[in-house]
């Protein structure tokens, strides 16, 4: 007893006031490299260039999404739902790893260091890895992490319309980013959650919460997430990447940090199933990225260096965000610009110009979150909720943007105030 | 100099940190009885006894209020609005005092107390009593507040769709009872207003946090202003005034509070015109009421006497919502049970069963938030949201409800728990 | 299970978020009229008319103090203290009752209303009353209480150096006044409990956290509770009290409520043996004192209707305090100027006119806190804190006061602004 | 005006709300590469390995003080000292930046970088090197940092016992980390701030205040900045800086990023003097050294790579604090374990081993604070606190502190879980 206890660690969280890992074994995958490396990623990826004070990490967030597993079960066994320490545990690792394969800068390089694998699969993947390491202890979590356990309602609480996942990280970026009015009730819904049928439902009670929230998610999507400067800083980092990977093709050797390198030169087809390659992996961070950012900020190549100085300096492209498509008039006239205050070739303006489309879908339908009424039955939300046409937001809204650099009449050679170490 | 500065008086306020009081004719107005009356009327009437927390007064909404128009002028004279400091003033005046015709308990007794008056016209006319008191100096603020003032957006400021007044009390409302998904962004909002042609207009930058605003308006109406044990809270007050007021009519004496007394014997045509009778209404708060509630409770009628005492002791009406109207043989059912079981006449049933319907609009499409868009142009934000179908919310939402006591088979005079001095 | 479901109830507070009713007894027992009452008793007293936001009851601080003893109680099970249900239920109802003895307005008339009383013999009188109603289900409570009960840490997290009662009014008060420096680590203090010997100690990690709550005590100390301004309102209500015993023994009648005319009339020697005295007791509330100074300002005494006025108009007395007593000879040059100024007899000067001393001792060095140091022995708090001589806390701070109204050259009759109905 | 206006930036401020860039020289400065690069220096070092959520940086803090700043300078003119908009801008840009000159890790590697110089006379030199691009704009911001400008109230504001830098720090650390306790009322002291002879004096009513600023202080101080795990890391860094410039006088080469090269080079004595090394430097950061520190853990000198790879996987050292010293018999023995479980040199168990003293000292009696009494004078804070012995405050404490890995018994090379890049 004493040495469990022990081992009980407490953390603290400006957004909960203390988070408590409650066994030896969660311990030891907290400590664990793997989970560590979420501390040198970033959440929001590098919104924090907009919004200073996003400077929160992976880490925090999948121990507030446990934390917050925790209140749910606790909640449910108070109403009655039996539920095994071994169930408690596993929900609570699946919970605690299921960012863990994320990339630097989470999803503004998603399926793109690695090309084509999503973070999901890359989560499994190590979750299998550290299920030898701990001789099988994470059996149970990987079968609820897959869906494949019977006790349904402890997958959706990982991952559905209304999880844990989603109800920390939205407190947590309002939180950082200041952005007061994204708060949800997240007390309010845990407190509502019910299960019939191993299902989670939700208590009527708890219905303008639940769409608060989707409200609020809304918020945070258009006003943080799908921010137009944001969307333009995912290009620029979008752009970085293909011109390295170019770059690698044909030219000899590009300076780069070795395992960015090892990642970079990864097909995605078998990067899975290759264990050497998921080691690799986990030990690419954001350090390692901004690293590479800085060092290719020196390279010969003036288009890969003129990218990476302007990120560094916080010279973004300026973003457009319209509900209408751009004209191709409007896209070559940019182009040509480009090429000409630049100095560069033609097929190198793609290099500072992006176009494209953005969407959002509030709601899904076919994952509705049920009620249970006051008399008992239960009922799809998008069926009683009176806040008009919520089924609306089961369509996704779609806006196109465009982002290039501002150009000021002058060549590329002169555009960067930095000056970097020859 | 020194003299003024010392009058000028700062005043801690938990949901925005410090008020200031900024010049000396504000202080003397709010030192004002008429002003200071509002320390001793709820902000929401009965609603502590569900939401504990929640016992701010007017008092402190009027100074929030005065509070974010300060904000609100200091940021349009930012942008290159002049606004004199007389303006300024006037605007902070109106604000102030636009809810000084609040009755005891604020909305649970509006109009009910003195038949068919609206606030809103006591306060004009105890704004104009002021203005006599104080020689004139009140004449813009009233200018202001009748909207007959040139620039428009100083009413707006005061009472539009989006007025300091709902930014203040949604965010004090949300602070004090805890309801933390009501929080919206006062603060961005205030920093999105800018003035066109005279009159108010938002930044497209600041549409979602307006739009929040409105569904934050909305969940607070519902899980708050209209909950249902609110309702029928103001149900339960409502009939002990048409009690008695009905007793008055019939019987001889009724004990009561002097000035209450005086009240329920007004009629309401020619209240606002008396200075006498609006004189009566400046020393009536809820203290008053509470008052004669607990004397009532001792009274010889024991409908009456029944009424208080639940209310006091918190033996509230038990109340259903529903969005279809409750059938008529429920509702006679329901009559004949209360005759049964508290052996009361027929005609006293009516005073232990109320049903009806609230209805509550979020959005007044015909005063629709004007938005300046990012080329310069005015659109109505009706038209421009990609909220799905904001426009639903210019419809009001209808519930019906039905309100009357859990009755456990037992006389009236069983009852009640508490033994009052006989 | 789904009946006792059912009443497991969830209150709003905006300080914790949501508190839990957990057990069925529990909840009747918050339903009592008894307990319902404090919903009408201001945990300040008059402190609002200095920090207005400062409207907070009685009701809402028992239920929060209750709330973290069921943290405190959780956290010691966490750390394998074996504490039974019928403990934890005891536990929890001894600190929900500890303050229903309180007379309106809290400390403010303690001991001026029932001459002599203390609420702490109220409440346990009370308790017994209660204790009777529910067939002794409390009778470990009441054991708890009077600190009979073998296991003394139950006891000393009611009442002690650093109980659930001053953690939870700290930080209660502070949220409402807004005084924001007040704020304390209650959670971190919490989780640093232990039971020694069934006796509280605090892990010395938590050390910081305990000397921070003591110079937060100490600054709401003086910033709040003995803040000049509320020293002179109690002083004036304890002069409004003092008059009214003084006409009630010598002329005819006064006009009062008669529940409060009951307890003027009491003497404390019999009191808390006399259930009727008793049953008085426990229905009067902070409204029915307002509205007997509300008819006291309409009374044909003009002392007592001018301290009256002066209080519901907030023209409060004036208050200076001083490291050094007053001089002789500036109190009867203000008696002087109050007799010709107010046109008084001189023996009633006194009634606007309080000087003495207020002291606060910040810890009390005779219920030491232990500290279970890491080595795991335990030391007093005051021997191995480095806070310089925070031994020097252990001696009583006093400060002299002076309360009189601030007087302009005019008579009594003049003064009040409000005109009361005649 | 229109063109003013839109250089007008608002940016998100969790701990605020908003922070406004109120003049375009000002939003120049905040893009200049200069302050950019505080986005990647970190508030804190490495004490987000203790508190996850201090993640915060140099940058916002900066961001921070200069709006506290602002503040002040509003309510001091509020108050009838004269401030003119030339001074206003210059005491801004002076605060934005006072720690323009920190190293990586802010404190953590202050004097060790480049040895001997500390941030303050860095930031002064890259004033100066502004002042230039700047064509002299920064004269007067460069006058009040180096106080010699007459009106010293600008200076004390900036740097003093109650400055807004402390004012900043204090208020963001303690809410990224989520130490509650540490909460201070910054908003109040503000208001209480005055001038007397252009010297800042704090009015006597916010006494209490600043008392308790000192508080939160010193338990900031041994909570976080001196928290035994934060003295760990500082001298694991520490440690490794040596060894690397160690390894850079003996071997051939290291692997190292440029720029970190270039700076370890540095000798202090010269380095202000040089632009060149001083655009060196302001190209390094966090990202830089942690780069090294992953590049490092792949050395082939053991030791070295041993240091980084515990640094990357949270391996820390295992620190102690005590009143008093470690014994050399305990230190021996620790060296000797070191050496034969490592099988390492004897010369080298220096490198896991740590011993030392921390002091701090939280109020300088030399720069008192001075406080204008209610009758006007000044007096020494010192003096009329009855805060127990503020003086004793004025003395150091200080601390003995161990520091060394937890050896379990295996060499370095099995030690380090995480399997790096060959």
């Amino acid at each position: 007893m004493q040495k469990e206890n022990k081992r009980r660690k407490i953390i603290n969280d400006p957004v909960y006031g203390f988070i408590t890992i409650p066994t030896p074994l969660i311990l030891k995958i907290v400590d664990h490299p793997f989970f560590q490396r979420l501390r040198r990623i970033n959440q929001l990826g590098l919104a924090s260039l907009i919004y200073p004070g996003a400077t929160h990490t992976r880490f925090h967030h999948a121990l507030g999404a446990m934390h917050l597993m925790q209140l749910c079960l606790s909640s449910l066994r108070s109403k009655g739902h039996p539920i095994s320490d071994t169930e408690c545990e596993a929900a609570l690792i699946a919970v605690l790893l299921h960012d863990i394969g994320h990339s630097p800068f989470s999803h503004a390089l998603e399926g793109k260091l690695v090309k084509g694998v999503r973070h999901e699969d890359i989560s499994l993947a190590l979750l299998k890895l550290l299920n030898k390491e701990f001789d099988g202890k994470l059996d149970l979590a990987i079968e609820i992490f897959e869906n494949r356990y019977s006790r349904k309602f402890f997958y959706q609480l990982i991952s559905s319309q209304l999880d844990v996942d989603r109800l920390d990280y939205l407190q947590r970026d309002c939180f950082y980013t200041g952005v007061a009015e994204g708060k949800i009730g997240a007390a309010r819904i845990i407190q509502m959650f019910n299960v019939v049928d191993e299902k989670i439902v939700l208590e009527e009670k708890g219905i303008y919460s639940a769409e608060n929230f989707l409200i609020a998610r809304r918020l945070m999507h258009w006003q943080v997430y799908m921010h137009k400067t944001n969307i333009g800083l995912e290009q620029m980092l979008s752009k970085i990447i293909r011109r390295v990977k170019s770059l690698m093709n044909s030219e000899n050797a590009i300076p780069c940090n070795k395992s960015v390198l090892s990642l970079l030169k990864e097909s995605g087809k078998d990067f899975l199933k290759n264990a050497d390659s998921l080691t690799h992996f986990t030990l690419v961070d954001d350090f390692d990225l901004w690293s590479c950012i800085k060092i290719w900020a020196e390279s010969g190549d003036k288009v890969l260096s003129a990218l990476c100085k302007m990120l560094i300096d916080r010279r973004l492209f300026s973003t457009k965000i319209s509900d209408y498509s751009f004209s191709e008039d409007e896209i070559s006239k940019i182009q040509s610009s480009l090429v000409s205050n630049y100095k560069i070739k033609s097929a190198d303006a793609d290099y500072f110009l992006s176009y494209g489309t953005v969407s959002s879908t509030v709601y899904d339908y076919d994952e509705d979150i049920l009620i249970k009424t006051k008399d008992g039955s239960l009922k799809k939300m998008t069926e009683i909720s009176d806040l008009p046409n919520i089924k609306a937001f089961t369509k996704p809204v779609t806006k196109h943007f465009i982002s290039y650099p501002k150009i000021k009449n002058r060549s590329l050679k002169e555009t960067p105030k930095t000056t970097f170490l020859k």
